[in-house]
């Protein structure tokens, strides 16, 4: 599922760099792109700290072509600048969609409010091609999309035949969503993968990592309930966050009610940080993030 | 410093009552105040649960001659009400301010707020009676409130001593607020004190609790910084919360940056505690506080 | 559709009452409850002034066998207490959800967030019994919820006939919430409805009243766009205010992006005001709302 | 008063630069501060429409003795980079404050927070020269800061002569705050100033432009109040915004309770919107701004 691709998006594309910092990248990079003819219509640059710190860029591009010139900027890049500055970087076109898997459990909002906005055409770099659960329960509603829905049971004793079931059904994407799955995805698992985790934990992070955090939130009286979505690394609950956001609670709110007010923020603050890596704006500094 | 008593206050009388949840009991409060002439004005209630919880209530009365009544009013409530509840209780005049003692260290943001507030009239039943420093960097400025302002060094070897000169300039207070005060006040003082103690930490716990809560929050990448106001137990800031709040933050600020922004929030979350504790709308139910 | 209902809400009940303030309200009420046998679980009460304002109090109780005994408790209050002091009053039953028509035009997600919420069981005193559109274009959309929908199309020269067919379809319903419907009903018809109706309007009122608020925000280069949820009255987007929330914004957004973000504001407060209303929260005070 | 200026600021500039959009401008930029060993530390850039827009970018540069080469820089940058591209263009060293002057009338929450943020060092670029009000009561409070204040008494019949007078004691300000400075300033006087003035309002605007914000808030049954800092021009509050905020207000609040929240957020709004402005990151577009 797909959104329709709009002239200007064939030759809209991006720039993604990271290197440490020195003088003269920003002259590099657009120098580059000036004399390709490509009209830089936003860009985004950060540094770690002035001296010695991590240089950051994201520039936005307009360039005739872009999308069948790619591979020939993309050396061209690393030949003249990339090397020179001891670059990373991804040059990318904003008509190709990531492609998207999604893993869910048996909690709906966050899976369906991706599939709804993306049907809606809110994020039309977005691609989910399927969504695969331990659950059959949300079959039903996921079929509304159009979108392939699998189930595969993760039992403990069973699990490593489930996450190798899971990586066929994951093959070839570019991400994966963890929409409220409530399995953890082994090391091994990860490793396999090989392309970016983001899932959404229903606390304020670092607060209240691990299971039941909207008990652990009553429990200690807190005035604010929040979420977090963050990429998935080996250690549970601690990979970079990518986006947070809470909402004001009271004493009158029992477990149920943070339960139920936590899927608002949870879904929103998915979906914003689903959006802001699929747009290329999500750049990872050690333990940290830069969102741009 | 106190603010100046307006007539509608010498009527203004605040009942604060708690105990195990049964019916009749906003029946019997409301008829023994009806009873005596007093017109509620306001009144909060809440159940921690329908069935087996505990009962908080907190009512606003106006009643001619309140002040010079309260003793009697006391002691009727506690034959007629609240020995048939099993009640604990306090019926306070909104005529008389909390005596309040204020502690800081370096950090002058919080400590001038509340003077400024109060000297502003804006936390009438707050009455700032002294501020205590284990530093003399804020003398000056604390001066020119008109408020006493004294020095108590704080050294790991003379810590006893120290305590014992604190609790002798806190003595009479109804109120000790910690406005950025960076020495951990040892149980037996606690104890002694017998006085609720507020304090302002400087992280959105139970996250980043102990020193150096931004540098860590920068560490960890998160997205909202935020204060906490709690009840100061003997377990380091792990005390009933009374309020919280937050602001966003990006990858662009810095430690100093956070900490720059971080002052905005604990001024303004400690202000709101205050106010609260001294409008008697703050209950402590076990290791949470029901804000009325 | 509408949620099962769980034995303690067939206990449950709300007692909602508005006067002129005076003293001996609350008693008189709370009297009349314990002497029933009722248990009040919460109460929330409000003077608009001390002194010649508006009395407001709503009152959660618990008692046995509540919904066969309705219509003798109301007699029993009006005689007893309301007449006394002139009160208009509701007695409801916590197991009866508010009969509730959806009226939408061709935006679907303030129509489906409400559809989603009461199929999760999150809204259980709403019972959505149908979607009224003049679009065809949601038909697909809301029949996966299995709620009846209905086109009537709406001309300038056929407004009356679509009115009156509309009235039919709403006919029996407790409360119209309009999701989005871009059309203005006509004061005649607002009358003949005669319940209440709730809409939300994309800006936070008074900025930005009418249409193409957006626009509007985007050009006069606001920080924050909101949205307001509000009852109708027969002035445009005049009425009582329920809800509101905003969202910042910067330089960065165009308008469609503005339209993108006010959504997500848009269902959430819509959520919040459908909520409070069918849960007796919402106590109309002349052209403002008190909200418990 | 001042802060002292530390070694990096001595190097530290800002280039600000806005045209019409057309490819080049960046690397045009940036290869003009390259080639003079200027290292960019930071860099913000926007488009206002990517077809026909304006162009907005902000560069923070470190470069050697940048102070003292000041002068020549602008010189070359006019005739290399900014005469072909059209550019209006400022280049500022941070180690130079912005002079300002703030006005105010008895309301003291405003300008007393811009004051304790200066003498704490939070606003580096910020220069507080003096204070002008219409009323004698904030003298003392300001006298603490070591800033000095002047009364310029305004009445209707005397107004061009008050206007002259504190045109006067303005003169050689690069910017004028009104930090709650109740009296309109002529067009003639702002046309004499001639330097940005910013205003703080004590409303969301444009909802509750004019007088009396705060009761008209509290008639119109808002649930949430705001304050909104922008430019002064002729129109009466309808100046570019810089900044706004809002804070969450129930029926429980009346006016006067308004007014005391409000206060929290005008000073918050103002301080950000006067730190945006000295540190040359707000850029006026027309009716709005765009602000780095």
């Amino acid at each position: 599922m797909g959104a329709g691709t709009d002239p200007g998006r064939l030759r809209a594309g991006r720039l993604v760099v990271t290197c440490a910092d020195r003088p003269g990248i920003v002259a590099a990079v657009t120098s580059f792109l000036f004399t390709r003819g490509a009209n830089i219509t936003h860009a985004d640059q950060h540094s770690s700290d002035p001296v010695g710190g991590r240089f950051f860029l994201r520039v936005v591009l307009h360039l005739d072509g872009l999308e069948r010139r790619l591979d020939e900027l993309r050396q061209a890049f690393e030949a003249e600048v990339a090397h020179r500055f001891g670059m990373t970087f991804a040059l990318t076109s904003a008509a190709v969609p990531k492609r998207t898997a999604v893993m869910v459990s048996r909690e709906d909002h966050c899976a369906l409010d991706l599939l709804w906005r993306s049907r809606r055409g809110e994020l039309p770099d977005l691609d989910i091609t399927r969504v695969v659960s331990n659950h059959p329960d949300l079959g039903e509603a996921v079929a509304g999309f159009g979108v392939p829905f699998d189930v595969v049971r993760v039992t403990p004793e069973a699990k490593p035949e489930a996450e190798r079931r899971q990586l066929e059904l994951l093959a070839g994407s570019d991400l994966v969503v963890l929409a409220r799955y409530m399995q953890i995805l082994s090391a091994d698992f990860l490793t396999r993968l090989a392309v970016p985790v983001i899932n959404i934990h229903h606390s304020f992070l670092p607060a209240f990592a691990g299971a039941g955090p909207y008990a652990k939130a009553k429990a200690r009286g807190v005035k604010l309930i929040g979420a977090t979505a963050h990429y998935v690394t080996e250690e549970l609950d601690a990979g970079p966050i990518i986006e947070q956001d809470v909402v004001r609670v009271t004493h009158r709110e029992n477990v149920d009610d943070l339960i139920r007010q936590g899927r608002d923020i949870e879904r929103q603050v998915l979906a914003r940080a689903v959006r802001a890596h699929v747009e290329d704006r999500v750049l990872v500094d050690g333990a940290t993030t830069v969102v741009f």
